[in-house]
């Protein structure tokens, strides 16, 4: 059931020929068969396997089998030899010029191709990715760190080792925050097992966990006699039975039923049963911006993204007098409800996720969202009459006026008519975030954003990631100048290993939705050329952008621009904002007003 | 006893002038005043303020009394009120790029000042700055960490609000384990006497503390009503007696005793007491490379930096030989050994730090080193014959060769004859720091590296923190290209708040120090044009360099131009290494061979 594949799409336009000819040159090194694959129901096991492994090698073996074909990570001395052993590998290691672009670059990898990984040195570098890895977790993206660490012999008497920080396990106790497993590979017996427990945790929850690796463990030979895991338990027979029964009743007794389609559909690949149930039952469709793109926004059945007041006032109307919601893999938190604006009755919502399934006040505990969605495919919902509904705006093409000076609003407007079903629209937390949201994404397009942690320069490393996870994708990336002050510089990284995002940076001058709640001297920015850093760079093309013709000329040439990255650097003033931004900013006073708080448990 | 005064030099140089006058227009918007102040022995009390404060008031007031002029930060929702009141109050508010400079800088300006905070929001603030303050931690740098949080009434039912990772404490659970002392003002009863706790804890321990401000409470009035807490506990009377006389015999009746002046001293403001020390008995003394300046490096007494087999084989030798090593406030870590290659016998060891003491194999409970390096200044050892000891190499002129390609060696020769009084040499991990290891530190120069923790990208966003610190100085920073790769780009908030470090980069394009190691492409970087910088950034002079000529006129110019910094990209051989690297690289076989390992408890 839940072995559904992950959207991975081969329509060979000619960007993507492009993009992917980039790619094999790069993959030339090794060898490596592209194609579909699925996520299994259990762990790849051992009769697969060559019959000896040491614990480098069945770790690499396992997430290798599993779908990760990139590791991202800055290398130091303590996984010094495990980077060789990956370098021996069917792995690319992809080295960024900070943890922090690694850790973005995985989460982003994760996302798209349905595991990723980040590895990293002990303390220094473990500890820089506190905060990619706890965005992972907080958006379901399945990440394994794998951090190197002294060997076992090294710890006895407690030395002061350097990178350490106050124990030995201390690193170990801040991973277990921020992840649903953590081991430490210290032990050749259970070493094996130890991974496979936390790789099943990380494809179960779809959330990272964390693997510890003692140097001198790297090369020690472990025990293949263990039992793989079971990924998914089932859900119970009877709980879900009747739950499936109410659930029914509910929705066929309903005059104006609809689907909230959550994150989590896109997460455990269950975006074509989404579809089919839309087809059998025809009711309409709405997704949250942390869900944003997991249906086709050209489809017929989709009214828009539901956000509240910062959404679409039609979308909300419908939404919020609809006698019966089904919410399926929804996270209810306060961004996706429009900050709290959301007026969501609990009495007629069905709402299913990966880890609690309730109706109205009541509790199916063990009812588990791909049993739930398969049953409701086949207890066969009755067919509704196609009445309208809301739909999302247009991408209509892009009249740019001579002379016309940008603002947010026809940005965004442009981009939308420039965005193709090739291309993944990655957003980073801001305004960039809330204007792309109001974008139309079609078909195969991606849209990624870490919309509900919103952490500051996601962005461009996110954009390496995502093309080395699917090559026939091409990252169209927002970012503010305040993010892209923090981690832009990975375009190094971007050059480095051949790809080709388009980024365009929204120049403000600063903070500017800080600005729009609290004003102050540390909302600016010292203000940097970002079209002129391709000269740093030694690659790559930048453009200066002040008018809508200059921006559409410029897009147009970096569309043609395959061989690398271009950077647009678009001026806009420090106190314009999207619609979207605007409609936020009127709302603080509006704050907590939902009728029935969704319970969060 | 331990209310010495912090190093604070006004010696006016005709360049101390230029900087004061630079930092003089930057507080012209803030009145403050400079000056001599102490580390007080208790907390600055109630009496000494207006009584009507709120939480945010009373934070404030306790930084600026303890000494802290510039809070380093990024802003973002949850924090904002707070920010607001920072900008409001004596302390300036220093945004940086990204909060990882931030941190580092706040780390920087602790060493220096005795004091420095941190202000971030939550979650996507806090998290990334847990490597900063593990750093502080295992240096001993008294940071303040304040991260601003949902508000009380926010968090019933624990809703997903943005930036939540898991639980609303998993951010509090994260800083345990990298803190000294945690607190979350979430109680205006106890708000204050909470602020005073954590700030007891950090000024005792000199390691960081963490406070999370609920974003309701920043206006909070709370209760004056609680004594102001002891920073320092005194030590066991009888204890501390038994402990000198037993330390005083061995000293004096030892033939050739010799002093490991430790970082500690740096730390609790012990410097003048060391000197006093040597004054009265005459005993040679040495450093660590953590503790490296702690004593001006021209005393006719100081025989160079000891760090095993890494080090100088005279220095080695004359303490390797000692028949009494007197420790004073050292961290027995293994980079300061010599990655394990020194052999200091513990049967010669008087060992004092502000957590342990002991002599030989037994251990003074309850002893700490103000009081121990007091009770020896008291006890007037025996005066000593000045026997001929190591010298460190003396910083002569350097003569540059007509086109001869630059070594690191050089450069550093180079660098040592540039260093002058109101230098502080900043040193990023990697061959930087070990290189560096080598050059003079001419009486009130600062050296200032993670020589312990070795976290990369630690230079840059430091020489902020020196700076802002202490005006007089001005910092040379030397960097590899991986570190900076890392967080070089804050200099913008270099230019933003109108420093002027002199930044080397030491191009060897990649991880030099891995690559002697285990090399593979993984230690390759993105070659950038460091030197261009300027351009991107609008202001700051660039040098390319490549000849020992070049080197010397760019050094000149740097050193007039103090308008802004300059950027030295100095190139190198790839494979070029310091004489100092050279010796680690000839060591890994070597490790872990101390006689009698010394104890760590």
């Amino acid at each position: 059931m839940p072995v559904e594949c992950w959207k991975w799409n081969w329509s060979y336009s000619q960007t993507t020929v492009r993009s992917i000819l980039v790619y094999l040159s790069l993959s030339l090194r090794k060898v490596e068969a592209l194609g579909r694959y699925a996520l299994p129901r259990r762990l790849v096991g051992t009769q697969q396997m060559p019959t000896e492994h040491t614990i480098s090698t069945y770790l690499i073996h396992q997430l290798h089998a599993h779908g990760v074909g990139h590791v991202f990570g800055v290398p130091g001395d303590y996984v010094l030899g495990f980077f060789n052993e990956l370098d021996r590998s069917p792995l690319h290691v992809i080295n960024t010029c900070d943890e922090q672009g690694a850790g973005f670059a995985a989460d982003a990898y994760a996302r798209v191709r349905g595991l990723g990984c980040v590895c990293i040195t002990y303390g220094v570098g473990g500890l820089k990715v506190i905060n990619t890895t706890a965005q992972a977790f907080a958006e379901k993206s399945p990440v394994i760190v794998i951090s190197g660490a002294p060997g076992n012999q090294e710890r006895i008497n407690n030395p002061l080792l350097h990178h350490k920080v106050r124990n030995f396990d201390t690193q170990l106790k801040v991973f277990e925050q921020v992840t649903v497993a953590t081991a430490v590979l210290d032990d050749a017996g259970t070493a094996f097992a130890e991974i496979d427990r936390v790789l099943t945790s990380v494809l179960r929850f779809k959330r990272p966990g964390y693997i510890e690796l003692p140097r001198n463990m790297i090369a020690a030979t472990g025990s293949l006699r263990h039992a793989p895991g079971e990924i998914w338990e089932p859900s119970d027979p009877s709980t879900l039975a009747e739950a499936l029964r109410e659930a029914t009743d509910m929705i066929n007794a309903a005059r104006k039923p609809a689907i909230i389609a959550g994150v989590e559909l896109h997460r455990f690949g269950l975006q074509d049963a989404l579809l089919q149930l839309i087809e059998q039952s025809n009711i309409p469709v709405t997704t949250t911006l942390l869900s944003k793109s997991v249906i086709s926004e050209d489809h017929l059945r989709f009214m828009g993204v539901y956000e509240g007041a910062l959404g679409h006032k039609d979308v909300r109307e419908y939404i919020e007098s609809s006698d019966c919601l089904i919410s399926l893999g929804t996270f209810m938190t306060d961004v996706n409800l429009g900050l709290f604006t959301a007026c969501i009755d609990q009495g007629r919502l069905i709402y299913a996720t990966s880890e609690k399934t309730f109706i109205r006040h009541h509790t199916y505990e063990g009812v588990h969202l791909w049993d739930f969605l398969q049953g409701l495919l086949r207890s066969r919902l009755q067919p509704r009459q196609s009445a309208a509904i809301p739909r999302p705006i247009e991408a209509s093409v892009f009249h740019s006026q001579r002379g016309r000076r940008l603002t947010v609003q026809r940005l965004f407007q442009c981009l939308n008519a420039f965005v193709d079903e090739n291309t993944a629209v990655i957003a980073d937390t801001g305004d960039a975030l809330f204007a792309a949201a109001d974008m139309t994404m079609r078909r195969a397009a991606e849209f990624i954003a870490p919309a509900y942690y919103t952490s500051l320069g996601f962005a461009v490393p996110a954009s390496i990631g995502v093309q080395l996870a699917n090559p026939a994708l091409r990252p169209l990336v927002v970012v503010g100048d305040g993010a892209f002050q923090m981690t832009g510089m990975e375009l190094a990284t971007v050059i480095r290993f051949e790809l080709n995002p388009i980024v365009v940076v929204l120049n403000n001058r600063g903070y500017g939705t800080v600005r729009s709640m609290q004003d102050g001297s540390f909302n600016d920015l010292q203000p940097w050329r970002y079209s002129r850093i391709p000269e740093i760079l030694g690659e790559g093309r930048g453009f200066d952008i002040e008018s809508e013709e200059q921006l559409e000329e410029a897009l147009s040439a970096a569309r043609e621009h395959t061989q690398s990255f271009s950077i647009l650097e678009v001026h806009l003033d420090p106190h314009d904002s999207s619609p979207a931004l605007q409609r936020l900013a009127g709302l603080s006073a509006a704050r907590v007003r939902t009728k029935d708080t969704v319970r969060q448990r």
